[in-house]
């Protein structure tokens, strides 16, 4: 059955969730192949201690040689999320990239244990059909070349149904009843797909978001940010990770941030997918308007055109092209000013920023209130400045127009 | 008292709203500078034909020698909104231009008519402070250059109150109640000045809002587009023009569209506004979305960038710069496949969009599902693809990683 | 020895040079695979008659079912080169895309033929590591999908050796001599490949340039553009085409345009080339001369910018995306007032652009001379332009800056 | 006579060259406006020590309180033209920036000086129609606001020989014999302004270029960076600065790096320089030439844009907008690797890179040769590549192509 028989007893590291396709690659993997697999899951924030311990008794029932958890979610936040705030990253102005980035945290973190522990093969179980098994791929070559990369369930083309019969063959017991929506869930957002995903006129039903609306109250909420990082909520300063995860906790349940999106897949395919991303929604624009405040015009024009396309080469697997690292030192650097408090209004299914305080504000009515004369210049010099602005193009017509 | 006492007898167009500064303009260049004043009022698709009756009168009663009413709904649309819709612009993620776009407009249509007429002057009401005086100067000095501009509120700097007298002593009647808010209503969208907008932190209350809201009815609509044009409401084929109005008409209602924007102005300073621009706001997102299911990945990441570029040169009232009909080719030839139905449910203070129909969505499951194999490819082909699409940034790091 | 032998009796178009690869390829289509060959051979402007006459005679002696010579000199020219002229398009500010765009348009004169004679096949004599067999497949993919892609040097990766070895088992004669330098000559210029351009470090010899130094006089020339294409030579109007075949035949002698490039291939690895194109060269400085007189500021940038990626985009074989045509819109778009004439002086081995002469010179001295004071502002408008141009920095050092 | 006659006693700073605008200014202040005048002169490296004394006995001859030579041209580097190298900026691909660059950082010393004597006034010898009435009065306003700026020459709009009839009234002798071409010349290259640059269609004769030529001989020379910054020349350690005045020593006496060129000036006309800047032209080429080895094709790509931007916004004397120390900071992060040694052959009128050595080279044949197989993907791969790579452009074509 196997086309990697000329493989023994090597050590394997599997990227493990827990799910149908990484638990059939643990029994494939140690029996078919006869590698000894060591189960690694990455928490990027999505997963309770409980569902940590649920998956670590499963990947032993599925006789890992050993499993390990290792908790990303500070690393996630310090090398990427962190950034797409600063960029105010959402994909074609939707999508926060929930999983997108996650995947290349997870991958990045999986290579490095492959390497700490010497394995020579690394194995995930993405499909041959979507972003994942490029990310993977890509981020394996990258970080640990050389090493063997494994997908049988890419390789092997099973069906749900066949790789269902081949646990119950091997004495593991694994329910038919197959969800409807496959759910991912992390620090960033979660993410919803199938049924209505798969076409491209209809949405979610309201059954289909993971969190029910349970909130209903109108309430105001302040978010600190320092030097564009969120580092308090409601005036407590509980440092970034937190302020989302609390926020999530908070404003998910008013059905805040909940949207589809339809997005161009690395492998060329377009794919839609439901997401709910309540604190990512709010922050992005929370820190929008407070730069909004606080930037020049140009650092805001610029800063959007490389954030987008920072976003886009993230979400296509590319974050250790080291043009990466320049365009963090960029928006690193533009962060400088962006100090201040933002206050936001939650309601059922939207929020309100309303407004923000900060010593940088360059709309300080010191200088100049818009609509209103005051001292830094006067009307001539708007005339002067008028006739020279518009310079350039009032020659372009002296010298173009006809008649 | 004037500084302009050279000039007599001679035939000035004025920009004409029927406001205090425009009623103070007529008898000033009439009385005082001696002038024969026409004044015009450009209709943008704010004004009905009641408020247009009423200028009118007025403009009569303050002793202009012509009135005429210049109806530019349909040339604004064509020239301006249109371009707006194709790249989805709203300034920096948030505003329409509802009022940038309509001056440029207004100005083109009364330096025409100046030069229809063979006017040596014309004249603005704008003060010193403003977006609106740069883009009068500017495109008056690009179109009807040699012809003298002529800003009597900017010039003199007189108070309200010393304007209210100045009419009062020439016979003219003006309430002294100042509206708390300053309102501007135009095809694209009305903007809300004030109170509020002069500080950072606070937010219009919901008297300060043009449209209450009386709708509360969840309902769906549909749009239809035809390269990228919005022509069809719920199927009736109305045109662009009344597409926009009667949108507007029945989505205001729900109190969509409404948010405040700090941005930069043309001199500067950073000025704020309030907004409600329901059809703006779901055009601009309907038209997004079935864009993201019928262009390629190239054609959205370069429409963004242009698009940027080209509402803000706009709000900066560069419209007459040839490199924006540079731009409207592009974007024009991008609209090619954005012909569709879009659909999308009202409801009270949101929308959202359901879905989209397409002949030509590029997410048609004949090429391929996301998420599941299909004809197209093998999953070998996508482990030869991420491996050369990673080439570089492997080589990368072979070369310049240590250990 | 095939792997191709289910393919019995259909029609293959090949892609012919008369080469080795080529002429491997003849044979080994018709008597391993048992295939009708159709060749072709796509002049692009590199080929004499009299070269086309000995790639025919080669072709029949080699047993095709028939050859065909395209010419699609005028087609390239209209659909390729005349927007790299329009773009001022130079990789990495260095290489034309000589040959990048060549291929682009022969992979699309073979699609468009192999669909004309209804061939099951196609096949090109690519190897497996360059830029060239990225073109042809993805163009073929595109253009006709479902046709069968034939490879036969990528697949067998025979060496050089074998192939002429297999020829002569054949009863045809190959020298085993190989030339130095692979030559590939076309309208936009030469490129040299071999030895010195796989090191780094080294130049090209005098002797491995294929057109020797033959000028030295010093001469001056005019070229006119009309909207942006080169229309005459010396006051001549020969046409486009003509222009490029007739100032490449003039100056080459002179040895301008001689250049080394390193540049990314689509595979991900460095490739170097060396290259000659004087006439390329000579026209995008002359046309982008004229450009700087005659289009504004913002023209000159959005042109850079969507130009640079154009060419690559190009270089990367992706002529079909229609993000091509919105950028050939904008493009074709800007050059509404790009004519003129440009006067160019030929040195050995450089040439100068003198100057320009155009109706539509936005210098023209009418509008004010740069370093004298002229009619159309005063020295007062600037300092008002200086402080509002300068506003928003004045207000961000006023804000942030400490003591 | 003078319009500043409110003023006096007060300290002015004047920015002193020794020619006769400035010199103008040195008796104007003193004499009709009574100031107290602090001659500085602030050298950018293109001042002798010879040429500074002579300018230091001329002011002192006119009558100034203090005269003061700022030494800028270490801080010139580091600040400015250092980041000009990083981005290899030549503005339209032609020009270095030479004028443009210096005079930001002669406009800040200057600033910084009248701060620190504190000076009421700062004043400078501006004409009203250049840029560099911009540059000075934007820097003034942003670094030392509240601080009066005086141009003489720009309010009193005098003609040259009213200035010298000034000048003799007061006892100082000036010649009236004015030069043909005004030269400006600083460490990143040397302008040269008059008669020819006025047309658009003449070229600068060989006597108006500041350096004759005498060398003829072709000779070899290295450059070696660290981290883009030039610290050896012919593998002497010597400094950036050093490098860069050694250089232009060495290649200006071939001719190398005249050109001229016309661009947009910041009052919106057209400007036309001639400059010669060997070691600027020879630096920019030969940095980029290592980049082209040592960077990823997005870096590349990215560099470009934003480097073309800093070059055109500090032309326009915007370097004290923050976005500028933003886009440093990606400079500066995307020089990583950029370390190696460039050689470069030196002939008369031009220079050829001939290649690079570094241990950062991405083309190093451990990765794969342009051209052959190798180790690390196979032709397989390849074909998976551009079947996925072409993958959306081919499903555009399916669904929108018609027969």
């Amino acid at each position: 059955m196997s086309i990697y028989n000329q493989i023994k007893m090597k050590k394997v590291v599997l990227a493990f969730s827990g799910g149908l396709d990484t638990s059939f690659c643990c029994i494939y993997l140690t029996k078919d192949l006869g590698l000894e697999v060591h189960s690694v899951v990455v928490n990027t924030g999505g997963f309770s201690d409980e569902e940590l311990k649920t998956i670590e008794a499963r990947a032993y029932e599925l006789g890992v040689k050993s499993h390990t958890a290792i908790d990303e979610t500070e690393d996630y936040y310090r090398d990427t999320i962190k950034y797409l705030i600063f960029g105010n990253v959402l994909k074609n102005a939707t999508y926060p990239l929930s999983v997108s980035a996650e995947r290349v945290c997870q991958a990045t973190a999986i290579a490095n244990y492959a390497k700490k522990i010497g394995a020579e093969c690394v194995a995930h179980g993405s499909t041959g059909a979507g972003n994942d098994q490029v990310r993977f791929d890509m981020i394996f070559h990258t970080l640990i070349p050389g090493v063997e990369i494994i997908t049988p369930i890419r390789d092997l083309k099973l069906s749900r149904e066949a790789e269902i019969e081949y646990l119950n063959s091997h004495g593991v017991e694994y329910s038919a009843e197959k969800a409807k929506y496959s759910i991912n869930k992390g620090l960033w957002g979660t993410s919803v797909g199938g049924a209505e995903t798969l076409t491209s006129n209809q949405y979610l039903p309201e059954s289909a978001w993971p969190t029910p609306i349970t909130s209903s109250e109108v309430r105001q909420i302040t978010i600190d940010f320092e030097k564009g990082e969120p580092v308090a909520l409601n005036g407590e300063k509980i440092g970034a990770v937190s302020v989302i995860q609390q926020l999530q906790a908070l404003a998910q349940p008013y059905g805040i941030g909940r949207d589809m999106h339809v997005g161009d897949t690395i492998i060329g395919i377009k794919g839609r997918v439901g997401f709910e991303a309540a604190a990512s929604l709010i922050l992005v624009k929370a820190h929008h308007t407070l730069e909004k405040h606080t930037l020049t015009k140009w650092q805001l024009s610029w800063k959007d055109q490389i954030a987008a396309f920072y976003g886009n080469w993230m979400h296509e697997g590319q974050m250790h092209d080291p043009v990466m690292r320049d365009i963090e030192a960029f928006l690193s650097s533009s962060q400088d000013t962006v100090t201040g408090r933002v206050i936001v209004e939650l309601h059922p299914h939207r929020f309100v920023v309303i407004g923000i305080e900060s010593e940088h504000d360059l709309m300080s009515n010191k200088f100049g209130t818009y609509g209103e004369m005051n001292a830094g210049y006067t009307g001539d010099d708007v005339k002067g400045f008028s006739k020279i602005f518009g310079n350039q193009t009032i020659i372009w017509h002296k010298v173009n127009d006809k008649g």
